[in-house]
């Protein structure tokens, strides 16, 4: 499959600046590219290799100037990272659909227990269990050992890749991938502590409902509510090895990076960003449009929308960074002092 | 099935404030509560909530005194928290025993391999292995796909969910919970430096105990010990995608929230409790009821018991709040200089 | 099976001080030592439990001089660490080759799914799944439950755990352990804002490479790249819970401790070492033999060798540890107001 830059330009709305018939045939990283790679420029990080790279075509953004010679075909597009998206979706695709009979002829020819509703177009791998009352809607692709408990709804579309298991009652969108590993709906951390200082188990007889176009990364876990439903709305990604707690609610398109933590009945409001690590406490309510540094932590309710929070108890980013100063600044050595460890005031 | 507040009082030996006579079907949280729906109030935060919600009742503490009117029906007990465990449980047992005829039905259905020996009224799910020389004692629920090692030793009345992992000569009590994806007895991390500069691997000889009524939540792991056992100790309740190092002794009855990890040979005494993302490190003893903030990082050992830890490294809870105050301040802006970002000393 | 001090000490190149007669059965830690274990001293912490300790023998340095009387017989050795891991490696291959019959007797026993290619002496557990192009080498053990994707291709003398999934086109080296739960190759959290708030995911087309003699934890995520490879390097131990994003590339006999997480596009160079729950930003390239304290988080390019950091976001440990002592100072209590929790300047 080799595909031409003007080909390229015409898919993605590009101007062509160099030879219009280079072609290429797969993408690489503009710090590996070599003929017959395309790659793009978006980071300013990486504009020293526009001018060594041997990739044949780089995208790059309409307001972007070089200051250097270059040698690739470049391909300038409004917005070159969301261009490589579409770019690479477009490639998927062709790979995917010389796939597509196989998929059809494996439908006979596996091990697994169906006890649910499935609807056509959907595949379903080996060793895969899909549990009584459980409907699984279109053109799903439920890869094997898969759980799906009993009476679970996923919508059309779904990917579920190996091995996720969804606990009985949750709610799966369409349009949603649930990555390897990841857990959905099981038990909610609550233990009422009696006097003799052991602890009772607190039944979670809610469920989770996981809205349109989510993705889950591997690993993570979505827990069960204690009674109504944790909530994950629509367009939400969630990265991998994330724990959402009981009762939580995430709010639309928000996007949260691994190892992140949301303690139990936190409501995040939507298009929140939140770093690596980061951890939200329980009973919390953050406004929309608030942006974590990694393994922030934040333990009360943050109502102003938009602001950008660091540290642990959370502060301003900008606040955060100027007590960090003086902290650091504390710790340094005087020039005369240089090879002592004391502190100093 | 409806219950009244006359029948529910009953069970859990309340007092009712209203009409006896009403009925409710299922329970609900009180901020979402509607006809129909038993809620309870145990947080304060919540209180608001009682005096607009339409459940038609609610649990509430004989200690709690309305500071308006109330529409529900109130049931008056000692411990509203732990009412509702109770009355929770006694909802799911009602449910439960409705799939009670199909588990047994179930049995003959399904692939699994055991090569071990499983006692009566225990239910294996499909996809499930269970090794050689492996002991599954009475009254077990075994998902599928579950993996049970050779020569583990599970006690009566464990339910261990899909997908769940258990290496080889591990040991699990009676009336244990192991959530989907928890991986027991994987290798400890042990590696002996080289010369060259690269790591020989000690082989990890030990295994892992886990005493009775120990819950271990989704993605949790508890590795093997190098030598002698890794142990869980009765009571103990840990959270989703927490780490246990080899060679650690977690307390009975000690509580961890989760994505904390304890590192190796730790020795946690009994009745702590570890909030989210905390870090526990190597080779140190930390005294009975100690409590840790989201966060914390110990490094050395803590003798004094009863006491709450705060920060990295951990000092006590109050005394970190009293240093952060002074580093938050130190990064405020002046009001004259808002709008600077500039440290000021 | 019994062993003597005089076999261990030739097989360790050690020498005895004591009885040379004396014999053993199994490996013990030193505190809990019986007669007829084997146990080791090289963290001196432990040093008390030598002269307390029932163990028949222990192993020591040849550097250590006792400071009492030792009742156990002695090998000394050159690093006992080192020697322990060698012992440990006697014991448990003695026990594997009592094994191995059954191993073999297996390979007709059981259910399984594979499409690709798989060479001789390897053995393969029920329910897994190794997928269209997938190829395996010599002597691996895959234990049931696993997932291998298409195109996969795995060295010789691999293990890998119950439950591990590889998606399509990743490589494992030969001599790796895999341990259960991890995910190697699930997509990279990547995704382009769209005008409306909502996130355009974008394809992963790239792969996960890991080289030789590499060790993955459980339920450690690695992530395809974008375009390219995220690349673990020869050597390398992760431990369990560990996050590693899309495009990272991790150097030679890197050794990462549990729920670390290294962010997209991250280079680390070889020999480092990372304590548990550090975080590694995106797009930031690390010195080789940089050692980083638990809890770390760093942000920028870390360009000087063999340093000791902490804190976040990052700077020396020492500096870290003068900053902090004067952060606690600023929140102690004076004599005069030890009760009072108010902060002072």
């Amino acid at each position: 499959m080799k595909l031409t830059a003007r080909e390229i330009a015409g898919q993605l709305g590009g101007d062509i600046i160099g030879d219009p018939d280079v072609t290429v045939s797969s993408p690489a990283r503009i710090e590996y590219g070599k003929a017959g790679n395309i790659c793009f420029l978006a980071n300013p990080k990486y504009e020293k290799y526009l001018y060594t790279t041997n990739a044949s075509i780089v995208l790059v953004n309409r307001s972007f100037t070089p200051k250097e010679k270059v040698n690739a075909t470049m391909i300038a597009v409004d917005d070159a990272y969301k261009a490589v998206a579409d770019l690479l979706e477009w490639f998927s695709s062709l790979k995917r659909s010389r796939r597509k009979g196989n998929r059809i002829a494996r439908i006979f020819s596996f091990v697994h227990t169906v006890r649910g509703k499935v609807k056509r177009g959907t595949w379903i791998g080996e060793y895969t269990v899909i549990e009584r009352g459980a409907r699984v809607g279109r053109d799903c692709q439920i890869y094997p050992q898969v759980y799906i408990g009993r009476n679970v709804k996923v919508g059309d579309n779904v990917t579920i890749y190996p091995g996720v298991k969804v606990y009985h009652d949750c709610v799966i969108g369409d349009n949603c991938t649930l990555h390897s590993g990841c857990v959905i709906g099981a038990d909610g951390f609550g233990f009422a502590p009696l006097e003799d200082g052991s602890y009772k188990k607190i039944q979670q007889t809610g469920n989770v409902i996981i809205e349109d176009n989510v993705e889950i990364g591997a690993n993570t876990c979505v827990d069960r509510a204690t009674m109504g439903s944790t909530i994950i709305r629509r367009g939400v990604k969630l990265d991998d090895l994330i724990m959402v707690a009981h009762n939580v609610e995430i709010g639309s398109d928000t996007v949260i990076a691994g190892q992140s933590g949301i303690a139990g009945s936190a409501h995040l409001g939507e298009h929140c960003v939140l770093g690596g690590q980061t951890g939200i406490g329980g009973h919390i309510t953050i406004a929309p449009h608030t942006t974590f540094a990694a393994k922030t932590g934040l333990m009360k309710d943050w109502k102003t929308p938009g602001q950008s929070l660091m540290g642990y108890p959370a502060m301003t980013y900008m606040h955060y960074m100027r007590s960090y100063s003086a902290f650091k600044k504390s710790g340094e050595t005087k020039p005369s002092t240089r090879d002592s460890d004391a502190a100093h005031s």
